[in-house]
């Protein structure tokens, strides 16, 4: 790898901890770049012209070219390394995970934390109220559907940790913060475990 | 390839023509089974228990085994053919729009869609008729992203169509569907109109 990284983030992100966490355990330097998006640091005409035009951490710079969203970026990352299977089936199946992780897990598990530890749940607009519910269902569905698919599974694909793991385990290792119950799945948290017995892991505050 | 392809679909979903449109470019056969989502035979306990335990389609079924996520299948049938990129930068900015797409596009033009198409917008719950104006103002501004990007560029990622554009295609032809006015954003009717010119281009009821 020629090009240095940077990545442009907000360090308490699940989304940008991934990416972090995939440098980590392969060993490759990112510098950090942090952006205070209470405060709007990701909207200004700079961000949006030079960075990312849909205002949202983590960007990955490569040089200087930009991958937005945050999976993408641990493929540019770990692209033909270890996390990333190499039979076809196994990569179809680790990026099956990914593209679920942002459709029905991140928007109900990671948002619920976002409105919990950060807006605050007597802030929410009336919108946001009627929807706490039916994130906290989907987001329960999801917990379920992993402990299910981990239940005589060590990792999402095949034998060994790739970066389905990676990805889902950023914001389901915190799903407490937004008062879902680890302990109600077992499989689920034993894999939680693992991940953080890997080699080289830093904590999301790492 | 050895493994027959079967695709578990409902063939008026966006989603599920992806997987057929990339196989068709591709001159890859696959063979079709529909489910009724309407009436709920993607929730039967056999569904469930063999095909997809999150209850939806598209299924891409690969010999005995089988691929959830719309993405994952269409990147499954068409690793290593040139709608893939094979440059690292430019295989990430690829999953960056398929990423984008399932986060930013999908849950606002393809729900809103299915709310007016299927649903119909009398019978929505307050708590998805709170989302409309949200989800308007969200897939309009996917659109624009979308316009703003291909202003002077033909495909999303590179000279040549890729992956990106078919998954983003394939809700975005159909967003008049659902009330957004295509005519705002002429760099995506351009666009639009050259995937419709591709070799071996099918329509969504193709």
């Amino acid at each position: 790898m020629t090009d240095p990284l940077v990545l442009h983030e907000y360090a308490a992100s699940g989304n940008c901890y991934k990416v972090r966490l995939t440098a980590a355990l392969l060993g490759i330097p990112v510098e950090r770049r942090e952006y205070d998006i209470m405060n709007g640091e990701t909207r200004t005409p700079e961000f949006l012209g030079q960075v990312n035009a849909n205002g949202r951490i983590p960007v990955l710079q490569v040089g200087d070219r930009f991958i937005p969203e945050s999976n993408a970026a641990c493929y540019y990352i770990a692209d033909a390394s270890r996390l990333i299977p190499s039979e076809r089936f196994g990569h179809a199946d680790m990026l099956r995970w990914m593209f679920w992780e942002q459709y029905n897990h991140e928007p109900n598990i990671a948002t619920l934390r976002f409105w919990t530890g950060w807006v605050g749940l007597d802030n929410l607009t009336d919108a946001q109220r009627l929807q706490v519910p039916i994130k906290r269902e989907a987001g329960n569905a999801a917990l379920k559907l992993m402990n299910d698919h981990l239940n005589g599974r060590d990792w999402f694909v095949g034998d060994d940790i790739s970066l389905a793991d990676i990805c889902l385990f950023a914001y389901s290792h915190v799903a407490g913060d937004a008062d879902f119950r680890l302990n109600a799945y077992p499989h689920v948290s034993s894999w939680i475990e693992r991940v953080q017995r890997q080699p080289n892991f830093i904590a999301l505050d790492g």
